[in-house]
């Protein structure tokens, strides 16, 4: 099971981590400055919650596989690929990766926010924060309004749902293996619908 | 007293939202991005001074209170109001909330600081950032140059005249009644002055 | 040699606060614009540095001398200077302080994060951080891409370098004064060298 949590969260790290290189270069920055930016978009999350939460030390601090990791994966999509989005089953796959991490991100910020004594409805933000504030970094800085606030397909709303539902099966069950998958399952599926079906929030 | 002390902080906070909703309505964001930008602008400086100071559970984060009734404040005014500071008297109303605001968070953010050991002028420094900060982080979000930082009417300088009278006050009398009070009076007054007058600074 | 440190230290934060100052003029800011752009600038890498390794309290709130120090620097530039950099040799005085900065600044986020327990990587990151982050702040606030993240003259790149320097020498012989000095000779040899011949990264 640790196995599985472990095997989407890289699924996570790596999807934004990708939207962090792409957009990165098509601002033409060089490799420090994609390295950096998907660095800030795949752990930007979970810092601003655990320095919220005051947890350390921060989990990217404490082994740096995943730093590692990142940096191979930036000189990678530099020195290959002219475009790595640019074939569509690429996009499409880092779409799907997105989204489990998204959900896999938005359930640890609520499983955390409330271990550490916050209400449910804080819980939930907490949850949200965790999975869409390292893209909202991404975008600032890369100077655009951050792609979640503005119009678009749900995106945040999704890992909102996907937060109550973890809070729901938790408080209900109290099994925490069966709240993480539900979040994974409701914030993946919803997010796909939305992209589908070019979803939008009425207001 | 300590009633006077909230209502006068649930004012702030509901003005500093006001002022995010509004800009964030400007760029075309959806409720996701209203609301967040909401947040962002009325907790971002309190956050700041205490994430600063390690002060922890950050104030919004122990009551779930002010998060949902900026959810509420966001939802309504996406609903309603075409546009909230169209009509001139609501324009007005806001300003002054701010104003009024501005000086209770100056005085907090000093009586926070200075009780945290810091030196008078870091605690009047911190005193401004927790009056300021929440708009220097919407405008950033919003992908403006803060308007805190452009050469208008005075208003980071209202907070740092602010926080003075209130250090100076607490130095000489030790009650924090009535050093609160007067950095509210100062700060507002001096806000409203410079309003009228356009009074700007020299430099 | 502590004497050492500390002058370069204030030679280091000095020439980070010009170049906020620099940038936030440019931007038509009044004083308590570049005043916050100057502080933000001269601390803002030691600050998320400290932050995200949950040490307390900040280096810049325990003395308010520098934060003096750069509230003198600012009225004083805005008041005399029509343009600080428009003379060159002043301009070349603040890319040489400013290198100097750089390396110190590198070698002591290095040694804080290795002294927190964290790999090599990671404090060769976090000295990184400490180096540029600051100027990242600077350029997010004045809305511009960050200048580190572009493809321009070597800049993370040399504090990169110097910060494995660093670590390389305190890994070899224990001694904290070379280690430091090797990073500082590496970081602004590097930087020199890159301004003098444009070195780009490849990537």
């Amino acid at each position: 099971m640790n196995t599985f949590i472990k095997t989407i969260e890289m699924a996570g790290i790596i999807a934004f981590a990708l939207t962090g290189i792409y957009e990165a270069r098509k601002k033409g920055m060089d490799i420090i400055g994609v390295y950096s930016v998907s660095m800030i978009t795949a752990f930007g999350g979970g810092s601003l919650r655990d320095i919220i939460l005051a947890r350390h030390p921060l989990f990217w601090i404490e082994h740096d596989g995943y730093t590692i990791l990142l940096l191979v994966l930036s000189i990678v999509s530099m020195a290959t690929a002219k475009d790595i989005f640019s074939r569509k089953y690429m996009a499409t796959g880092v779409l799907a990766l997105d989204a489990l991490g998204l959900g896999l991100f938005s359930a640890s910020g609520a499983s955390v926010a409330m271990r550490a004594g916050c209400t449910l409805f804080v819980s939930s933000l907490l949850g949200v924060t965790t999975g869409v504030f390292g893209g909202v970094l991404r975008d600032i800085i890369c100077n655009e309004i951050p792609y979640v606030f503005q119009r678009t397909e749900l995106y945040a709303t999704c890992a909102f749902v996907g937060a109550w539902a973890y809070l729901f099966v938790i408080g209900t069950t109290g099994n925490e293996v069966a709240a993480v998958i539900t979040c994974i399952v409701v914030t993946f599926a919803l997010r796909m619908l939305a992209i589908r079906y070019k979803i939008r929030l009425p207001l």
